[in-house]
């Protein structure tokens, strides 16, 4: 099945809207009559709304999903393109991730991974293209120089971070962290400029606005220790964590399993290609109200709609002063990821940066398509925007700026995240000050409605790992409430 | 309550048996009626057995809890003498590890950690006492005297086993890390000699003997690579692991919330104090009798007996061949904890290593208790084996000796798990070949039956995280079984 989201590039057949994906679903509903009372309305189908969906369901609750798009996965799906999956949006995991992990683990997947870096064979260098000039490394002096660097630009405790945020999952534990989130990442580069080659600091930039994809001056850098303290407070944990491992299959084969598992248990009602107009929340039910006028009710309503279009929908009554003004600031990550599918086999083990001159600032071989070629995993982000179907002879000049003459480019495959109207946005990154003002009131209750997303998880928040975080904390929460007592404790 | 499992000493008290604990089950039994059929029979409330059972009775299945103690936990409970949690049996949990912690997430407890070490006044040195004499340190020497060692004998792929064990869940991912399980400790430990100083030596032995409380020769030197893997290859992230964060109010508070939640559905029977004698699988029933000759039958059956004992239960039709040979054999780990309560408060910031000649090799100040005096941990194991409670003078001789004249003991508390006939040893860690040939067979169903322990769950293996890895599995198998077929996929 093909998706309405993503683009595709090849010199056959231009850009073409669509990707296909495994995680399309057919019937795009299984509403067949006229539909009645639910205990739980879940509103969106990436890892939060699917988690929260299946354990609900489990749980034995009558669960209605609905979803704007024709695909699960939200921010995090993958294409099928001649079977091979080209990662949309979220993609790398890791078993430092618990609660992707468990999930992992329980579905019996931890056999299907595989790693992005192949760094055996080909040419096997690091390209630098900085404004001073190009250089070809090892990819140990790659590492030495992104470690040398980060450990100076983290080190505002003596200790790389460790005192300062020692419970990486308890963010604000050491309330000095809060004067970290007052700081940008500009901020902090300012304090440790003297003590910065000129190619630690480009090599630097480019990692954070990796993480970020905003610019130097919207990066919380609060926000990038705790990446950090997540990581192990080590480059190397950085990278085992944030880009080195994947699914095989692709991440829809990995969500698809929650959605299955969710439509065995008979509770799941779906709904797809629906978004959402308003929600209504008055007395003991809430009620939501579709584009197409459709109106469903259930006794809780779990919200997974992403921060960056909370405001979209009509809440009645009104969201909290705290939430609309997060909502209305909007988390900063605008990232521009492009897979470019290139001829050279070499290139497999390229690593590469190209900063600031250049639209895509870091790339690395991520695999090899079925055509035998090599793919490529590019990345840009706010602080040098790319709008990457507008102009595809950019997109591809971007590409191959990366290492110039190397990318002759058989396809190009990306989903413009920010200008989705579902997401607005990539995975969340917070400008200076939103978390320590915001993020209690962004996961808390508002009546009958949770809200349920991995932009307000508190421990991997903006990784795929928070999202089913979210998605099972507001399970719990509805599962509690909406079980019935027992009449006697020990019926038997 | 006062569990009869678990001995405490005091020069008032002199030796006791039964330590207080909220772990203790009371009343012992909700069965009031004459038990009916079940669903699920759940052998065992360590982790394993708590983990099935909430989340067979959350999908709604009628479960039946034997366990043969008083409490719950296993080989994890904590005093509560005068409030404060000694730690029995397994204590350290980590946000890496991906089970444990998605439970903490979920009971919102992420913020009930504290560190064991506390570096920051006192003695703070590390103490090594060895055949060769004796040494104070600073934690910084003794970091690196440990991370030297550890990196000369893991290293067996010049990557410091990250080729050999690239994905610790999935353990022979490369089929060489076989070899590995060929090995001992002391195997590899020959292969490395030339290259360690005495002190490196003395301080490795110890620290591998801390992980596998069994000989050199008993260990799987793969086992160790298992876990060193976990870690993330690193010594820090070793400690991080294995030994620094623990429940400020001990692992029953965690452990309960299980319990708890399983009894909220009202779908939990259970029966504490009812060790079982047989299971008998036969047709589409399994039957389980206790030694009180009490029968109960259900659809399914989840023994969580651990390796160590599983031969002691007469169980129908017989184990396969390779199963039981495995429990023959047994897994390795005599490990002697002993908890001494001291009076000197300098001794908060010490750690010490005194080896071989000591019966307690390894300790470290743990905690502060009510009464302001210093917890101290220490540990043994089958290399200089102790039965703490046998000769009491002999137990406080070796504490003593880990630093001669500091240890002015006003308590010991401990749980002797080698003699303890319910676990016959503390945490798995298997000798050399049980894992490269025996770990599928002990995963492997067996009718009607589920085995679910941490002693072979494929990820933290032997630790808190296995065993609800495992209780995750076995509900899944078993509430995928159970669950009535929808009539209609989409019902509403």
């Amino acid at each position: 099945m093909t998706s309405r989201d993503g683009f595709q590039w090849t010199p056959e057949t231009g850009l073409v809207q669509g990707v296909p994906s495994i995680g399309v679903i057919s019937p795009p509903t299984n509403i067949t009559s006229e539909p009645g009372q639910f205990d739980v309305i879940v509103v969106g189908a990436g890892y939060s709304g699917l988690t929260a969906s299946r354990d609900a369901c489990l749980a034995g609750l009558k669960v209605l999903l609905l979803e704007a798009r024709d695909r699960i996965g939200g921010r995090s799906w993958s294409s099928d393109i001649e079977g091979y999956p080209f990662e949309m949006g979220g993609t790398w995991v890791h078993w430092g991730q618990p609660h992707v992990w468990r999930e992992i683990s329980r579905y019996q997947m931890r056999n299907e991974l595989e790693g992005s870096f192949d760094f055996s064979r080909g040419v096997n260098h690091f390209e630098l293209r900085t404004n001073q000039g190009s250089a070809k490394l090892s990819h140990e002096e790659e590492d030495a120089l992104l470690e040398g660097a980060l450990y100076k630009f983290v080190d505002v405790d003596g200790d790389l971070g460790r005192r300062v945020v020692p419970f990486p999952h308890d963010s604000f534990h050491v309330p000095e962290a809060r004067r970290y989130d007052q700081m940008s990442a500009q901020d902090r580069l300012t304090q440790v400029a003297d003590i910065m080659t000129p190619r630690e600091r480009a090599a630097l930039e480019s990692f954070v606005l990796l993480c970020s994809c905003g610019t130097l001056a919207t990066t919380s850098f609060f926000e990038f220790l705790h990446w950090w303290a997540l990581c192990g407070y080590s480059y190397r944990g950085c990278l085992d964590a944030l880009i080195s491992y994947k699914f095989k299959r692709g991440q829809s084969s990995f969500a698809i399993r929650f959605f299955r598992e969710a439509l065995s248990t008979g509770n799941l009602s779906y709904a797809f290609n629906s978004p959402i107009q308003s929600i209504d929340d008055h007395g003991d039910k809430v009620a939501v109200t579709t584009r197409e006028g459709r109106r469903h009710a259930g006794a809780r309503l779990v919200s997974t709609i992403p921060l960056n279009v909370l405001n979209t929908v009509a809440i009645s009554p009104p969201l909290s002063t705290q939430r609309t003004a997060a909502a209305n600031t909007g988390h900063v990550n605008q990232c521009v990821k492009v897979h470019a599918e290139i001829s050279s086999r070499d290139m497999r083990s390229w690593t590469g940066i190209s900063y600031p001159f250049n639209k895509l600032c870091y790339a690395i071989g991520d695999g090899t398509t079925p055509a035998g070629n090599t793919h490529i995993v590019c990345f840009g982000g706010a602080h040098n925007h790319l709008q990457p179907e507008e102009d595809i002879n950019q997109t591809k000049a971007a590409v191959d700026s990366l290492s110039p003459g190397n990318m002759d480019i058989k396809r190009l495959v990306f989903h413009n995240w920010c200008k989705d109207e579902f997401a607005k946005g990539a995975w969340f990154f917070s400008p200076p000050q939103m978390l320590s003002t915001s993020l209690d009131a962004l996961r808390s209750r508002h009546g009958n409605v949770v809200f349920a997303n991995s932009d307000w998880a508190v421990g991997w928040r903006s990784f795929i790992d928070g999202a089913i975080e979210e998605g099972t904390r507001a399970a719990m929460a509805v599962v509690e409430e909406l079980r019935p007592r027992p009449a006697v404790r020990g019926r038997l």
